[in-house]
């Protein structure tokens, strides 16, 4: 038996569907079915939703879960209408805030972006285009602009972490892989990256995930087999201790969190205001 | 007056920082300063947090605001009593979730990544590779496996939101720039985008504002001169309305929105359960 859940939006979805998220998985059971509804911000839209909502509703499931970040009244009305057992976002603080700053609130959807400044704007996209320009080690001489130089071999997930620092937190990322042949003269820091030494950070991956990240590029390679995949972590590990290069194990995060314990841990400044 | 205002989690802050943001921006004042906190997991990032924001009533400064997702029960009521005025994101909906599902929630952070597969995550990394390596027209082989193809002349955004489309959604989001040369030559579609027609979406920018962003690229250049702009604005969108190819204005978005955007216009189905 599983559980329905809806979140609904006038704006993206994308918060009512990580906080939505974020409170479901402090459950185990039972089994939920998303469906995520953006920009529901007209009465003609807020009706389609209501029937996909009543159609989740036939076969005898039970009543079906709302999370939602409606600031239209006449759609959030109809939500509330629906039978849906719903999570209003924003009515469950927005009196509170409305008390304590002494004026109405806006009711107006998609203002989170405005409050940011163009130059936000701008830094985010020049910080995810300099990640993009500097992945996987071909332009050194950029390293002076760097905020910081993820290591690591390859795929342990040095570009997508470069990307989300740049996109959620405006930090110029760069990336240099740590190759075979940089391990094979021993583990010393490679020399380009000595004049860098205090923005390096190394990310490091289990072995047998790496192996399997690996296969699905090229299966059953040389590079993909379990053998080669111990033999480069075990020796970028050593290359981490010795040159005390900070590092972390990447294996059981998201990019997102992964991203976050590397600011938190370089106590790095977030570039966007 | 500003008014001094914490993020507060046990995992990473990012659904504290976002929802709080959305609703810090319904109020046009007081001005707000930020503070995230992520990690704060034990008793001693506890205590360090109260510091912070005991200091910051410092100077006469009003009560800050405080908006937290913290299971952890131990820090949890640190922050109630740190005399802020709290928002507790969890516990606003957990009780009643918890009545709706007839058991206790976890009470356990960083279980978001844990609901999804390991497929989704793979996915996701792999869509973002798709974007990388897709990027900028270099491969129109690969446009068989493209979900969707993102056409637009040089800085509209054709970037930040192919690697979007592929972190948030799953997306394959290939793309490919238009040129001058593509149209000098007329305003038809390229040919080698004929087979892939159905797949096309394009972008478009206010030609000043696109000015302003090839400026900070290559200043006083002829690319990035208002008459260029203009000129490869106008074509592209005569190019658009000529074959039928729907299209969004970038100017006034941010990444999250275009991206969000695209996939609602599109009907493209997001591939992470």
């Amino acid at each position: 038996m599983h559980r329905n859940v809806f979140f609904i939006s006038d704006g993206t979805g994308i918060t009512a569907e990580s906080f939505g998220q974020s409170l479901l998985a402090q459950f185990t059971s039972p089994e939920f079915r998303h469906v995520t509804l953006p920009y529901v911000d007209t009465v003609k839209k807020a009706e389609q939703a209501l029937e996909l909502i009543d159609q989740s509703r036939e076969n005898g499931q039970t009543q079906p879960i709302l999370f939602m970040t409606v600031l239209n009244e006449e759609v959030s009305s109809m939500m509330h209408a629906s039978g849906a057992y719903v999570i209003d976002l924003f009515q469950a603080f927005l009196p509170g805030l409305e008390r304590q700053f002494g004026q109405h609130p806006l009711y107006q959807a998609g203002q989170k972006r405005s409050t940011q400044s163009n130059n936000s704007y701008h830094r985010r996209i020049e910080a995810v285009q300099f990640a993009l320009d500097n992945d996987d080690g071909c332009r050194t001489r950029s390293y002076d602009k760097a905020d910081i130089i993820l290591l690591g071999v390859s795929r342990s997930g040095k570009t997508p972490t470069c990307i989300y620092l740049g996109l959620q937190f405006g930090i110029y990322a760069a990336n240099y892989p740590i190759t075979e042949e940089d391990l094979e003269s021993g583990t010393q820091l490679p020399k380009s990256l000595e004049p860098h030494r205090h923005k390096l950070f190394g990310l490091t991956i289990h072995p047998g995930r790496l192996a399997g990240i690996r296969h699905e590029r090229k299966p059953n390679s040389r590079y993909a087999s379990r053998q080669q995949c111990q033999f480069e972590v075990a020796n970028v590990e050593q290359m981490y201790r010795q040159e005390r290069i900070p590092s972390i194990n990447s294996t059981d995060y998201s990019v997102e969190e992964i991203a976050t314990r590397i600011m938190a841990l370089t106590e790095l400044e977030r570039r966007l205001k």
